[in-house]
């Protein structure tokens, strides 16, 4: 930018800066698959599937006066900061870590916005990870029910590529898509029973077998096609 | 679903099938390419980057009481018809046809949700075709802008490869951009003017060139590279 240019100028050149950046992060990719097997997801993509989400099943939050507006903004930025963290297995057991670099990710990447916006953006994220208010727990369940319901739907998907177990799902996921979601939860219960009945989701893990980031095919992560569900 | 279920658990058996159905807006592939050059972008990533576009540059609408939250529902939904009609390059001359495949599109992807919001989705679709109300017409204007501006930063990335020309940008998109964003449009000419004075963007196509829906390059939508940008 040269010095002639306006206050005007400099700032639109910033939120442009911010919006170029943000492109990263279709090319962040998570752990889960798309629901027809053919490739995992992107982080941009799973945020505009959330949010639509959230448009769909508003109605299940269980405070009425509910903000969806403010869910729409903090579900379309709450992955933002994975353009330098990465993504984070959600069953990992280094979310202490994870949370330290994704806050130094936040300041980076909404400090490219005006410093007014800069400000509102954060304020958003920090909303969505502290999960206190209203909006922020319908938020995250969606964020929790959607990777969940997809590993239903592919007969244990990552869970099996990763070794979670349905102790592990209760203790991790079932709070947070119980305090957003309620509804949501009860339907995510009898998935798992299925899954459980069916032999695809262990209750627990052996004393011999531990919780992996690798998925236990060491090329599946490249080649392996996931069971294509039903 | 038997005939058991309560009227809660159909309704939200709608829902989820909405939700798992809109999945496939992943898999439905743009003409223009990410900003890095790796790949071309899908649906559902660029929807969610235009709704990121909305919050970030609300401020630019004329209408200073714009309902930002109408204008992130409208942009959420604005492509979910692509999974039956397929992208429609917005160079293209069949607009008509196209826009009829849609509503059959919108008729059968929206009808899939309970019967209150398959019309309040269809109307907030229509709303957004339209393009009469302040939101809409912002929308639209950032619909039109992301891929305008990708192909500026790539040495005119898709224009090149399809025939466009200045005169058809001045036509078609400048109309939309300059209505719903007005500073937002300053911009884009600025960036144009630059293009065509380092030749990458024609004034108009020559007496026997046609614009076309096919590559210059036949083999270019599934290997070629675009011009990596600036």
């Amino acid at each position: 930018m040269s010095g002639t240019e306006t206050p005007a100028a400099n700032r639109l050149e910033q939120q442009l800066r911010f919006l170029r950046e943000i492109d990263k992060l279709k090319a962040i990719v998570r752990r889960n698959w798309l629901l027809d097997g053919s490739r995992r997801e992107n982080a941009a993509e799973h945020s505009w599937h959330l949010a639509v989400a959230a448009m769909v099943l508003a109605e299940l939050a269980p405070n009425p006066s509910l903000d969806l507006g403010r869910v729409l903004r903090m579900l379309l930025i709450h992955d933002i900061v994975e353009i330098d963290a990465g993504d984070h297995f959600y069953y990992n057991d280094n979310a202490q870590e994870q949370h330290e670099q994704e806050k130094l990710a936040a300041q980076r990447l909404f400090g490219l916005l005006p410093p007014d916006q800069a400000q509102a953006f954060r304020a958003l994220w920090e909303e969505f990870e502290d999960g206190r208010t209203p909006e922020a727990a319908f938020a995250r369940a969606l964020d929790r029910f959607q990777p969940l319901y997809a590993n239903c739907l592919l007969d244990g998907g990552t869970w099996r590529e990763f070794g979670v177990t349905r102790a592990d799902i209760e203790t991790r996921s079932a709070p947070l898509v119980q305090r957003g979601a309620p509804a949501l939860w009860e339907h995510c219960r009898r998935l798992l029973d299925d899954l459980s009945a069916r032999g695809l989701l262990p209750a627990e893990r052996s004393s011999q077998a531990s919780r992996t980031s690798e998925p236990h095919c060491p090329t599946c992560s490249v080649e392996r096609e996931p069971s294509p569900g039903p």
